[in-house]
């Protein structure tokens, strides 16, 4: 994989002379990310790309190539991969479609490419794929643009709406490979890639179809002990799974099978789309979750009984609060106050502001031994008049005394993703758009739990 | 119910000679908020509150009374209740907790509160509430500031987070009532006002607990053939129910039981948190789904999948694409391209563009009589430099022209607000966060037909 993820020197084969929008040239897109190894363009009909020599074909380029990405018509494929293995070539991205995607044609071509790719331990990503992106050096090969930022989250797709909608997985990606149809470098090898590689903390995976189940379930169990996996496996229905054929040409296989291996060997498993970004920042940033007992805290009483209604959903429950904790928010409360688990302090904060209210709560039930987990239902309100009510701050304070347990928070009001921001600028309380995905991020705190004990 | 909604004079009791941020001042927001009719504040230490003259009790104001909102310490309320009665005051609104929702004594003092009421037959809304909300004719008894807009959707609840929250259950609320501990007005009679109101077309409630059952789920099925009515009702689990008790001192009954009467009714029930606001916009804007088959046209084949699981999961199928629809796709598309539903389109776009290949693909399936709605994937780039990938406007265009079929939409990439924004403008597409949500939605658009044909 390192020729893929580092390389120094790359040929760009079937490179456009057009640049700019609507062009897709990832000529262009390489450069602007800031690639600083040597680009090689190739292009019979340009003497010259973006400032940089073109060459007729890769043969012409007599230096050394970690990668070639190959971005022509299905016909040309199998002579350019010839040239490239004669050039000595390493790896090869082959992007376009029309492989085991489309036809017969195309598959008998991607049978092609690979044997010709194996005659000389040449190593090929896709067909069907962006490639790959690096925001540890710079280094991206899709014709799509890719936001920059240096996360130690890990991405493995089989679409390029991953890389351009990585938002889906996770606020951003670090590094990123597409396999496309793989042919070749499949998800085994990406993951463990990944595994090892010191920058990532988290590997996020959307997988139509699996080769080497076997392996691949055996180096997930062993990954899982150091690294959260996260797998959303689509194709669960009989027309997703047909439409996978066609997609990727992938096989989804016995999708219950697949499931009961992957929850077995502490991987993550998710169906729907849209749980990712979720699970992602949870299993990245808050800690596991000893036990299910969990503490609500809450401004609103509503948001309490719809809290504990997603804890039995998830399999998690309420806690019964130590007579300490209750005593601590009574204090502050009307005497007429009921108190318990929902701890509803709004009362205690109508009578003692918003900051003293929570952050009394927040202690006490960080250090009540009842207490496994918290879910934290604040405002987020209209900054600066009801500032007030913003208790961003005396959370973050309480955190960096006690940040043992997980915290996940839900804010409602007309501002929650300014103060959901402030709240996670710490990375120690995760907040999130429903109670029903608080709740659901706690259970798989619980899981991550349970995966490192062994149980 | 006229006389909360739509008062021509408010009695305010207890109101505070505070104002400004952190005072909760109802007094205040009611005036920011725009109402026209007449105020008189009642507060025995207080000659003038924000520039009018203070009454020391309402027996002292001596005009009609349509509407008295009572913010006073709970022992107080009984009195101040009988001075109201006194006072031929129409209706009261008991804004305070420590009733029903306290101790032994709180429901001692809500009993009370309603013998006196009946008395003279003065109408309370509460305790424990925000009161209401008209956007129509700019009044509101919430002292958290409101949002203002005239949208046709009518809520009510048993918590002020929806007043503040409001979009957890729409983009907005035009109406809304907080019946609190529903001591005397409740559900039946909001959702008669509402569902009598030629301002209000869909009407969203949050429910915990419900007196008048019987009563309540007739009115609704007779209701949901004009207008849709979603329920969230909360307290599925039994820490939920429990916690009902001590919130708004509401039984949540037999939660099974209430979800087979409201579905029996044509009622769309909710579950979890976070489902509302998709439901409002979903049976708000698009058409009722005549049958369950759906046709997903697609930049994406990895989406195409996804929106397959979503569809079955959801009770929904692909629709069999007409010769017709494949063979305008086929034309635009390489000859190697595999058609279907899912239907891809990202080759024909690339070869013609996305306006092009978009409008073309949504036309058809929208004319072929094998489809019922349609799912719409799409990209959300950054604007200007990728507007050639925005297709808002070609397919506002289409829906003109073809509109009664539902389209729901799913966007990834960068800017996905922005670009679902100019999707939504028309009112004929509806975006959604996922897929899975925009699968779902469909699927309340089918039951919606169901409810209408009285299937």
């Amino acid at each position: 994989m390192k020729n893929f993820m580092e390389p120094e020197t790359v040929a760009l084969i079937g490179i456009s002379r057009k640049s700019g929008p609507g062009s897709f040239n990832l000529m262009e897109n390489m450069i602007r990310f800031g690639f600083s190894g040597k680009i090689f363009p190739v292009n019979p009909h340009s003497k010259e790309i973006l400032g940089r020599k073109a060459y007729p074909n890769i043969r012409a380029v007599n230096e050394k190539i970690d990668l070639a990405v190959i971005s022509t018509p299905r016909e040309t494929t199998l002579e350019i991969l010839q040239d490239c293995v004669a050039a000595g070539v390493k790896a090869a991205i082959v992007v376009n479609q029309g492989f085991a995607d489309a036809d017969d044609r195309g598959k008998a071509l991607q049978q092609g490419m690979l044997e010709i790719a194996r005659r000389d331990g040449m190593r090929i990503l896709g067909p069907n794929t962006l490639g790959v992106i690096n925001n540890y050096n710079n280094f991206t090969t899709s014709f799509m643009p890719i936001t920059k930022e240096r996360v130690p989250v890990g991405l493995i797709c089989q679409s390029g709406i991953f890389f351009v909608g990585a938002r889906e997985f996770s606020r951003n990606i670090g590094k990123g490979i597409d396999i496309g149809n793989a042919c070749d470098v499949g998800f085994y090898e990406a993951l463990k890639y990944l595994g090892e590689d010191p920058d990532i903390r988290i590997i996020a995976i959307h997988m139509e179809g699996l080769n080497q189940g076997k392996e691949f379930i055996e180096l997930a169990a062993k990954i899982v002990k150091e690294k959260p996996i996260i797998i959303h496996k689509t194709g669960s229905s009989k027309t997703g799974a047909a439409a996978a054929i066609s997609h990727s040409g992938s096989m989804a296989g016995h999708y219950q099978v697949y499931r009961a291996a992957m929850n077995q060997a502490g991987v993550t498993f998710l169906e729907e789309d849209g749980q990712m970004a979720c699970a992602v920042k949870t299993l990245l940033h808050l800690r596991p979750m000893k036990g299910a007992r969990v503490a609500v805290i809450t401004f609103s009483g509503a948001a309490g009984i719809m809290a504990s209604d997603g804890l039995e959903r998830h399999g998690l429950k309420l806690a019964s609060l130590s007579p300490e904790t209750i005593g601590s928010v009574a204090q502050l409360s009307p005497e007429w106050m009921p108190l318990g688990n929902p701890l509803d302090i709004w009362p205690a904060v109508m009578l003692h502001g918003a900051d003293k209210a929570y952050s009394i709560a927040l202690r006490q039930v960080l250090k009540d031994p009842g207490v496994d987990g918290v879910i934290c239902v604040a405002i987020g309100p209209e900054i600066p008049e009801f500032s007030f009510l913003d208790v961003s701050d005396a959370l973050k304070e309480v955190m960096e005394e006690l940040s043992d347990k997980p915290v996940a928070a839900w804010l409602y009001g007309p501002n929650p993703h300014e103060i959901g921001d402030k709240f996670e600028s710490t990375k120690r309380i995760m907040v999130y758009p429903t109670l029903e995905e608080a709740c659901w991020s706690l259970s798989l705190l619980r899981d991550r739990f349970e995966i490192l004990s062994g149980i």
